[in-house]
C-alpha cells in the first residue's frame, strides 16, 4: 500500500486523514507535536472511517526528526502552521518525495522551484481553497480565454450565524487572519503589480439566495491573496478580495488604526507590551468556533476575456457548508480536499512535472481542471460554472 | 479684595481664573502640582485679562499642604481630577471656607452633607454643565411643574469636525470618559432607581439646524449622569443620556465587550498587563484636541408635568462653541462658568445655606435659576427655553 504522511493534525490535517482513510488504499501516518491532537485525530479516523492510522509525535521544527518522519513516504501532505510552512517545504523537497501543501507561508515558495527541479521533485503548493482552487480556476481562465483580461477572486470563510459584534469566527489561525488585515495587498492593474492597503476598497456584493442560501449581502475588501498568480499569469487586471459580513472591515480598520494590532513593543506604565499580544489574547477566544457553531465557505472566481471572437465572463461559484456527518467545518473540507485530490494524482503520477507548482500550473494540463472539480464534487465541494456575455 | 483660591490649573481651572480675573474685584490664587501648567495659566491671565494672579505649586494629595493652600480664602473653587475630588471636598469643608466644585467624583458627595451643616459651611458640588447646569434646570422643573412627571437630560461635548473613526475627542480626562462607558447607568422609572448598561438604549436625535448649526443627527445613550438628582428630586421618570455623533456607542461597546477596557490584570505571554492601560495608551492620544480643533457643547433638558391644569413640556437647550478670542474650549467654558457664577454668589452670601448642595438645591430659591442663566448669557453661554403642550 502506498504510504502517505500528513504533516499537522489540526482541523485540516485531520480532515485530510479522514478523507484519505476512506479510500482504504493507503497507509496513512499523521505527524504532529501535540499528542492530544494526534489521539483525537486517530480516534476520529477509527470511528468515522473505520481505519487504523499511525500517529507520530514529532517536533517538525527539528530537521533530523522531520527527515525521519517523512522517510519512506510515497507522498507527503503539508497542513502546518504558517510558522513551519516554508521550512517544511524545503525539507520535503530535499527528501525527494512528492509533496502537496496547504500550509500558509508569507515566504515565496517559488524561491525553491529551482532546487525542486534539480532534484526532480514535484511540490504542489498553496493547494487549498484560496489559495488553491482559486489558482486552478484562474489558471484555467488564463488559458481558455485569449486574451484573458480580468480575473477577480472573492472568497471568505464566515460563520453561518451572525453574532454581534464581529459576526466572524476564524476557521484558521486567528493570528494569520490579523496578518491578512495588516499586510499590504498586491493586485495587478494594467499589467503592473500595485499595492493597496489591506481592508481597503470595501464593496458590497449581493449573493443570490438560490445559489447562496442564507447569505445575502457580504462585503469584499482587499487582502494580499493573489500570491503566485501575480507572477505566473499574464493577465493585466487581477485582484483577490476577502468576503465578510458587512461592517467587519470597518471594525478591523478601527482596531488597526487605533494601534491595537501593533507589533512594536510599547512601554505601558513601565511594562514592555506588544499591543497585538493583548488584543490577540482578548480577541481570539471570541473568534473561536464553539461546539455546534457552523461555518460557510463562499468563493466567486470571475474572469473576462475573449473566446471565438466574443468577449465573455466566466464565473465559478462555490458555496459550501459545515458537514454534520463528519463534523468537519466547511473551511477544513474545502481546504483539505483540493490537496487530497492532488495527492492522489501525485501517487498515480498524473501530476509529475518537477518543480514548485502553484495550482494554476496544473490547469496547463488538458482536462485537469475538470478532473479536479469532478473529484471535489464527489466530496460535496461543488463549484458551479456559468458564462455570460461581457460588455 | 476678596481672596479666591482655585484648585487645579487644567483647562477648566484656567478658564475659571480668566473669567474671575476679568472682574478685577478679587485676588486670585491658582493652585496645582504642575509648575508648567501654572505658568501657562498665569501668562494667559496676564495677557488676556491684564491681571496678575498668584500661582502656587502644591501637592493637593497632601493634607497639610492642602490646608495651607486654602488658608485665608474667602471662597475656594475646585477643578480637580476625579482622583482628588472627594478628598478635596472633605478638606475644604473642614477648613470652614465656602466651596464651589466641579471636580468629578465617583464617591457620594452628599455623605459629607451632615459634616458641612455641623461646621456651617456651604459647599456647592457638581457645579459644571452636566452635572451642574442640568441639575439646576431639573431642580427648577421639579418646582415649577406640579407634579413634575418626567425629566430627560441629553448632553454631550463633541468635536466640531468629525474625523474617522471615533468622531470624538475628549474635552475632559479620557479615563473619566471610559469610566462613564463602564459604570452602570442609574435612571429613575416609576419612582424607582433602576440600572441600565452604560452605552445602552441608543437612540438617534435630530437637532434643528437653526438652533444647532452644523450638528444634524446625534445619538444618545445611557450613562450614569443623574447622580444626586435620583435622590433629591421626587420625579418618577428621570434619565440622563450622553450625546455623540452616531456610531460611537457601538464602537465603544465593541471595545468594551472585547475586553479592551478591562481593568483586571491579565497574563499576556508571561507579563502582567491591564488591557485598559494598553487601550488607554493607544486611544487617548487620538482623543486629544489638537491646536485649532474646536469643540461643541450640546444640552437639552426636557421636563413634562402639570401647570395650571395643563400638561406641558419645558425644554431648555444649550448650544455652545469654542471661543476663539480666549482660546477656551466650549466644554471648559460651560463647565467653568456655572461654578464662577455661583462662587460670586457665595462671596456675596446670596448662596449661604450650610451643607453639601448639588445645584438642584439652588433652584429652591425664588429667581435663582433666572439669575444664573442670565449671568451665563452675559458670558455667551446661552440657554434657550421654550414650552409646548405635552400629550
Amino acid at each position: 500500500m502506498p504510504v502517505i504522511v500528513i504533516l499537522g493534525s489540526g482541523k485540516v490535517g485531520t480532515t485530510m486523514a479522514l478523507d484519505l482513510a476512506g479510500d482504504r488504499e493507503h497507509s496513512i501516518t499523521l505527524v504532529d507535536r501535540d499528542p492530544a491532537a494526534l489521539e483525537r485525530a486517530r480516534e476520529r479516523v477509527a470511528t468515522l472511517a473505520g481505519q487504523t492510522m499511525e500517529v507520530r509525535q514529532v517536533d517538525l521544527s527539528d530537521g533530523t526528526a522531520f527527515a525521519e518522519a517523512v522517510r519512506g513516504a510515497d507522498v507527503v501532505i503539508g497542513a502546518l502552521s504558517s510558522r513551519l510552512g516554508f521550512a517544511a517545504l524545503a525539507r520535503v523537497i530535499e527528501s525527494g518525495i512528492p509533496y502537496c501543501d496547504i500550509s500558509f507561508m508569507a515566504d515565496d515558495a517559488l524561491a525553491l522551484d529551482q532546487r525542486a527541479r534539480e532534484l526532480g521533485v514535484t511540490a504542489v503548493v498553496d493547494c487549498g481553497v484560496a489559495p488553491g482552487l482559486s489558482n486552478l480556476l484562474a489558471g484555467h481562465a488564463a488559458i481558455e480565454l485569449d486574451p484573458c483580461e480580468v480575473i477577480e477572486i472573492y472568497v471568505g470563510g464566515i460563520p453561518r450565524e451572525r453574532h454581534w459584534p464581529f459576526e466572524y469566527k476564524a476557521a484558521f489561525a486567528p493570528s494569520d487572519v490579523i496578518e491578512e488585515y495588516l499586510r499590504p495587498a498586491r493586485i495587478v492593474e494594467h499589467g503592473r503589480v500595485v499595492t493597496r492597503d489591506a481592508l481597503s476598497e470595501v464593496e458590497l456584493i449581493d449573493f443570490d439566495g438560490e445559489r447562496f442560501p442564507g447569505v445575502g449581502t457580504l462585503e469584499a475588501f482587499n487582502t494580499d491573496g493573489l500570491r503566485s498568480l501575480a507572477r505566473t499569469l499574464n493577465v493585466p487586471f487581477m485582484k483577490e478580495k476577502t468576503l465578510r459580513y458587512p461592517g467587519h472591515a470597518s471594525m478591523m480598520r478601527i482596531f488597526r488604526e487605533t494601534g491595537l494590532f501593533d507589533e512594536r513593543v510599547r512601554d505601558i506604565r513601565g511594562t514592555a507590551v506588544r499591543p497585538l499580544d493583548v488584543t490577540s489574547a482578548l480577541l481570539f477566544p471570541l473568534w473561536e468556533y464553539r461546539a455546534g457553531e457552523r461555518d460557510l465557505t463562499i468563493m466567486r472566481v470571475s474572469a473576462i476575456g475573449w473566446r471565438a471572437g466574443r468577449r465573455i465572463r466566466i464565473i465559478w461559484e462555490l458555496f459550501n457548508e459545515h458537514d454534520a456527518q463528519s463534523g468537519c467545518s466547511s473551511m477544513s473540507r474545502t481546504t483539505a480536499f483540493p490537496a487530497t485530490v492532488v495527492a492522489r494524482m501525485l501517487l498515480r503520477r498524473e501530476v509529475h512535472v518537477p518543480g514548485v507548482l502553484p495550482p494554476e500550473m496544473l490547469a496547463r494540463t488538458e482536462g485537469m481542471t475538470a478532473t479536479i472539480l469532478s473529484e471535489l464534487a464527489k466530496k460535496h465541494v461543488i463549484v458551479e460554472r456559468r458564462e455570460e456575455p461581457a460588455e
